[in-house]
């Protein structure tokens, strides 16, 4: 029998303060299927951003970063239990045939890919996020929380720690590179300790002095301020790859020309404005720009071992539900460090 | 004693008209140095842009294209000797020490590579190019032709050869790669024929349908006529990568999203505005953009062997010397098919 669960929901599009608690339906347990108790779950920009402007079917229960304990399990799941400690992220469904599916890349399915909100699912249901009791997700798309993490800690890495993972994956980045991050965020702080615990030089590139220090402490090498052509005369030429966590616009050829030879750029941070750049910021060093689109469910589960092994972990600023409207304001305003976590007891 | 010889000078700034024939000297051989007969040199559409507008010093002598004999060496030398048939480029002298160097990127020389013209060499003399009776080129710098390529075949090759085979074999282009090759002039008709010859499945997009039963000739599967959204839309995520051959500004989101997951769009025709994309055309397909500059000696040796293993030859119309101002212009106009060689034997 579907389950009645407590969510908040967004009612309004563009309105934070339309946010007020409800009760969703949760689907019976299909054969693959695992119903999740949610502990806690991340507030990443894009829930803002669905919120604010993006979102297609309101009301709205955002929340992409959900991390639980399994309750019930279908009867074809084998690998899930009841009081297994597990996460979802971004994506819930997808063809599952298609070559980005069985090449571990669901986010790219061909058939298109359903978000774990806002999105039509195959039965036809919009799909609600994570700011709820509870959640049943298709066993696929659900992630095993290591020992050593916390609940809270797992929730954040969902999206933001697989955004960031990703392209430094792809990227073979690892021991004797040079890796520069743009900003230092909510996906910048992460970015910053996958890259330097992968073995790589990490400088952070901000704008202004105030996280001087915080860098240090997750694993950055160097702090660089880059404000004046002469900041960005000093450093060209010096880094293998640079990951641009930040979604405003770029003066791109500024980065480009800190590029090494055959260097790459990657956005994860997407600016809505058109990027621009002259050839010949790209064609003296033969460097690359590219994107990176968060990241399938296998490499999700590598990128929680990972930072379970080495320590890796969000800081996180913990809120309770009612604080989410406020939350989402001070994302706006750059005032969290570094990621909220929503303790989902409130709603019980 | 330094030589005399005769060439073809350009001799102000902006004005085919200004081509003049002329007298130069070529310095003494150094221990290091091989003297060559030019018997063709090809002219490059960046030959035009330096006297229409990028060159620096003047009267100039252009021509990057260089096939010829040998007809002494220095002292040192072991890999030239008197009758052998070779060529030069665009490089005539690089550092030799830095990591480009050393890894066989000489046109990425961190102390400046020196152009076979209108560059300052190591001595302090600005270089004069191939539109002579000779030239004295450091060995290093020299190109073996093989026995099977002529002359006149191998002079084009030693610029646009090389900058559309260098980009392929950077990306391991090969059989079961999807190519397309926008353009197809003076860079895109050798671009055809390496890609194809190198196993891919090769398409050319072209603006009209007059090149393609040529593209075919040169060994393309299709060819496609790129006019309306439609064209666009049919070939969405067909490319494993785009070569861009053309020198005029691209509408970069529809080329960008004819890419397959993680392709990659390379520039070597460049615009000289600046370019601009959104991001979504790259979020959705983890997409690169990038651009190659020529290619390192090493590689146009490589280059060079492969043409003439495969049979890769530029289509030329062979011209004599005082036919350069019109060619020029017809450079300008798209009227060459595909690439013009100047028969130096005019200027004996």
């Amino acid at each position: 029998m579907p389950k009645e669960v407590k969510a908040l929901q967004a009612t309004k599009k563009g309105e934070f303060d339309s946010f007020e608690r409800t009760t969703i339906v949760r689907r019976d347990l299909r054969p693959d299927d695992v119903a999740i108790d949610i502990k806690y779950c991340g507030i990443c920009h894009s829930d803002v951003s669905m919120v604010q402007w993006q979102g297609q079917h309101f009301p709205m229960v955002p929340g992409h970063e959900i991390a639980g304990v399994v309750t019930a399990v279908g009867s074809d799941v084998t690998d899930f239990k009841p009081g297994d400690r597990v996460g979802v992220g971004c994506l819930v469904n997808s063809c599952g045939e298609c070559p980005a599916c069985k090449s571990g890349n669901e986010q790219f399915c061909e058939k298109g890919s359903v978000i774990v909100f806002d999105s039509v699912d195959h039965d036809g249901t919009v799909t609600q996020g994570g700011y709820a009791q509870s959640i049943v997700v298709k066993d696929h798309f659900v992630l095993h929380i290591p020992d050593k993490m916390s609940l809270a800690d797992a929730a954040p890495l969902l999206c933001a720690g697989i955004t960031t993972f990703s392209p430094l994956q792809r990227f073979n980045i690892g021991k004797g590179d040079k890796v520069a991050i743009i900003g230092m965020g909510g996906l910048g702080h992460i970015a910053v300790q996958f890259a330097a615990k992968m073995g790589a030089d990490v400088t952070v590139l901000g704008h202004s002095e105030s996280k001087r220090d915080e860098a240090k402490k997750f694993g950055a090498n160097s702090y660089e301020v880059m404000k004046d052509k002469e900041d960005f005369d000093r450093l060209a030429g010096q880094f293998d790859f640079i990951l641009n966590t930040i979604a405003v616009n770029l003066n791109l050829d500024d980065y480009l020309k800190l590029l090494k030879f055959e260097g790459t750029l990657c956005y994860v941070g997407i600016p809505s404005d058109d990027q621009h750049f002259n050839l010949f910021s790209i064609f003296g060093n033969q460097g690359s720009i590219t994107a990176s689109n968060i990241g399938g469910i296998k490499p999700t589960q590598d990128m929680l071992n990972f930072a379970a092994e080495h320590d890796v972990k969000p800081q996180i600023e913990m809120i309770g539900i009612d604080d989410v409207p406020q939350a989402y304001r001070n994302i706006l305003d750059s005032k969290v460090r570094y990621r909220y976590v929503i303790d989902m007891s409130a709603l019980d």
